[in-house]
């Protein structure tokens, strides 16, 4: 497991401070093993969203040395923004990406959580793939009233945390950390004006209403483009692809006589997600990833081979 | 450039041998910064086939290393096989694959030959992208009259080697060095006995006979499986993709009701000729390789982020 890749991305509650972001990605600037792929602070949101990827090892070295940067700068009780929250360092996923499974990305969030909860006094939530409890899994119930509702809840049994003192941290809050699979940001735009169709097409394919497994969707008005947008996020492209969402958004679409303009990828995609839906669309038969020559230096340069 | 990544594929004729093949892969197999990703021998054609990646400086001494042992190991005097052939080491191609171009492959291509051609006394034209005459662009053309021929003719000007005194070595020949894009091996199987439709298609699809450029294509029987199969070399699939060719094959079986089984893609094929084709299907607009996840790691591998 020592030598796999993880995915972690850190969330914060400071999008506005540029000296207070620093000093919390600078831990993930200068430490062998680990690379921060993206920051993106959104003042709005007052959120800032670190995209690292490394070695079990260092990743958490990192993490503990930039969570207590941010525990030291940022305080709730002063904090407002859009994005809802519970802590200054308020999520940490980890995401298995190479050479480790979900069941790797369990125990090293696990494990985690317990040694950061003893060494900054926050106390932990474990969600998703990592949850203990089963209402833990989604994170919206973990993070339910945010950090002033949980003040008063967090000694209640069934918000006790799992790990830490059953108090929050007096300005730090608490904080979530979880396993998940990767998450792929993916829109779809309609050459039409109705936002309407949008959300209405977006309850249609997402999972909560009764449409595609591991699909999130909202409808969103793009007004400056005279378009609208079916907003995806697919947490598992292995079960619903790429591929299976543009096809529903189009029959939805086409029902109507809409079409669809173009999509968008936002932020980072698996390799292994667009070769899938490349194998299909040429049907490709009896094809191996080993074939592709990429990942193959891949597994080359991890020493994997 | 000394970082960057080059394919080499070079071509023994020596198929049948198990203890030569294995003098002649060995030096590939214990070296740092040569990967020797596949090797094939066939007892037909009386050849072996090596697939390497690596670095400039230790795949020359690993291809030098190589070559004289396949020199000393191979009489063409009384080598025999269905595959054309001017040496013992027959061809030595160079294929830029990351952080260096074909203006490197070029360069990499003529100084290593200059090299080779003092220290084996084996005389070298130069072919393809690296060829210092236009018309030994050509590979045939290179090759023709193969050994035997290019013995009576190696003095002729139009013959004489690039690099080397203008005769054969004794027992081993001449190679030809070159430099060339990644080759892709696209097969097409047809639902369909007409053996001759197939030959009809791969006429109507590649490049010598008016067809789609940078496209090699035969049709082939396959007999036991009751199909027949248009097999395709794509020399640059930047030029012309992999769905193009398909959408060609399928449309011109299409004109005679035969329909496309499936395709093989045979080896190696870079993430980008797949990853091209899944953008253009799902219609993403802006899309960047950077965003794919295991480039960005190969890229943090290499130390080129």
């Amino acid at each position: 497991m020592s030598r796999g890749l993880f995915e972690c991305v850190p969330n914060y509650s400071e999008g506005r401070r540029p000296q207070v972001i620093d000093r919390i990605i600078a831990p993930f600037q200068a430490r062998a093993g680990v690379h921060l792929l993206d920051h993106r602070a959104d003042a709005d949101h007052n959120r800032l969203v670190v995209t690292l990827v490394g070695e079990a090892e260092p990743l958490q070295e990192a993490l503990l040395e930039s969570a207590i940067a941010a525990i030291a700068a940022i305080d709730l009780r002063v904090h407002a923004g859009e994005h809802p929250r519970i802590g200054a360092v308020d999520v940490i996923p980890f995401v298995p990406l190479r050479g480790v499974g979900m069941g790797d990305a369990v125990s090293l969030a696990r494990s985690f959580a317990a040694r950061y909860a003893r060494e900054t006094c926050v106390p932990v939530y474990l969600y998703e793939e990592a949850a203990l409890r089963p209402e833990r899994r989604n994170l919206e119930l973990v993070r339910k009233g945010q950090f002033e509702g949980l003040q008063a809840q967090i000694s209640l049994p069934e918000r006790v945390p799992d790990f830490g003192e059953p108090r929050l941290h007096p300005s730090a809050g608490a904080t979530a950390i979880g396993a998940r699979e990767f998450l792929i940001a993916f829109n779809i735009n309609l050459d039409s004006r109705d936002a309407g169709l949008a959300r209405r097409i977006a309850r249609a394919i997402r999972a909560s209403s009764g449409g595609l497994p591991k699909v999130k969707a909202v409808g969103v008005d793009l007004a400056a483009r005279g378009l609208v947008q079916v907003s995806v996020n697919l947490t598992d492209y292995r079960v619903t692809p790429l591929r299976t969402v543009l096809e529903l958004v189009r029959a939805e679409a086409g029902r109507v006589g809409v079409r669809v303009v173009e999509t968008e990828i936002y932020g980072l995609v698996p390799a292994a997600a667009l070769l899938k839906e490349a194998v299909t669309d040429l049907q490709v038969a009896g094809f191996d990833e080993a074939q592709v020559l990429d990942l193959r230096l891949l597994d080359m340069a991890a020493g994997t081979e």
